[in-house]
């Protein structure tokens, strides 16, 4: 049965080596439809062997899911990782087109995983998407050179890991808005969240003020700030209170 | 069966008012507990009924979990209407503290429900979780006097609907920040991620200008800018590029 042409090769394979063949099939596939609509036929055929075979590497299609979920959260988690140099917000968009890459390549995939509720969603599932946040988190902490940060820096890290997430979801859902604009959007975020807690707490404002003073004077702050003043009503103008 | 000393009454109970009852049981229990971690024997003790009795009114805990995440996701649908009245910086507040007052009353479980993953997680409970974002989404959308937003604009509520999210799950693990703090910063947080999106969105740059027309001038947007400019370096400070 292994004789069946595959993708790669006719030999036989070591069993580390097929199940890695089969994780990476079973990715490709998910990158395409949602992993319920995917069969253990549909793997079977895609790797070049028959449907007991995949059993005899995976006892059914949950943990092959999961293997999969493994290796795409490794990769995902990996694409955080950034040289501490230069201001941060090219460290930041350079993650984020990472991040995107990772998103438009797997797109059902990821959008089921973080979805939830999928047919073949678990625990398991669960605990590794949150690993994968847990990098993030760490890593943008790390370019912010702190090591444990108070409970509103804290949340600030989070909560942009958390709008990434929601920002592709939304992208992946018609992919109206183009995704480098999107990149540029949330290191804006990125500097909107922290400025709005900085101005209430004196850890993120020191954060926000070292991370400013690293910054071209035409960054994505300074673009902010402008373009938000263009908003604002003139002062002048501004009705005064009793 | 039925005479089992109950909380409240002896007497025999419609269909509907006992499964109701044991909807509330199961609610109060789950606002303490996380949902795996309360069993049907938990349930049946809280309502003084038997567990036989328990499975006569909901075939398995699952049912009974679901029937209860629909009713609580009603409740929390119903914390996003607010009247059209006075600025917009204050009715989102008003929102954010009917938001956190329903997280507060039922933290195991929507923490448990939000997370995923969880024993009684299900494609159910997950398109109930979807319909409640959507509400919100809605409502949001509906204050802005906005029926048909464009990408960004809806991306923009979207956003803000998951952030309040993740504040709310972090606040819960440890509630290390004042939840007062974190209504008004979430407030904040709109202002600053629709002003973010109008530096470059016409749709959105017209929302944000009618909006901060009806602000206060010490409303949140004011508020927010000078805290911004206060962290930025004065300008005759800053370096120039060549």
């Amino acid at each position: 049965m292994t004789t069946t042409p595959t993708t790669g090769a006719r030999r036989r394979m070591g069993v580390e080596e097929r199940r890695q063949q089969l994780i990476a099939v079973a990715l490709e596939l998910f990158s395409s439809r949602a992993p319920e609509d995917v069969s253990i036929d549909d793997i079977a055929n895609a790797a070049g062997i028959s449907r007991p075979l995949v059993y005899h590497y995976f006892p059914g299609k949950q943990s092959l899911y999961q293997a999969a979920v493994r290796i795409a959260a490794e990769e995902l988690a990996g694409r955080f990782s950034e040289p501490h140099e230069g201001p941060l917000s090219g460290r930041l968009l350079r993650v984020m087109r990472r991040y995107f890459d990772f998103v438009a390549d797997h797109g059902p995939g990821f959008s089921a995983l973080l979805r939830g509720g999928t047919a073949v969603g678990s625990p398991q599932t669960g605990a590794v998407i949150d690993e994968v946040r847990q990098a993030a988190y760490e890593q943008v902490l790390s370019h912010l050179g702190i090591e444990s940060p108070g409970p509103r820096l804290s949340l600030v890290v989070r909560s942009w890991v958390g709008l990434a997430e929601t920002t592709a979801l939304t992208w992946l859902d018609g992919r109206e808005v183009p995704r480098r604009e999107l990149e540029v959007q949330l290191v804006h975020d990125f500097m909107a969240l922290a400025a709005v807690t900085a101005v209430h707490d004196e850890e993120t404002a020191a954060v926000v003020r070292r991370v400013v003073g690293q910054e071209p004077t035409d960054g994505p702050l300074s673009d902010l700030v402008a373009g938000l003043l263009a908003l604002l009503p003139h002062p002048t103008e501004a009705p005064r209170g009793p």
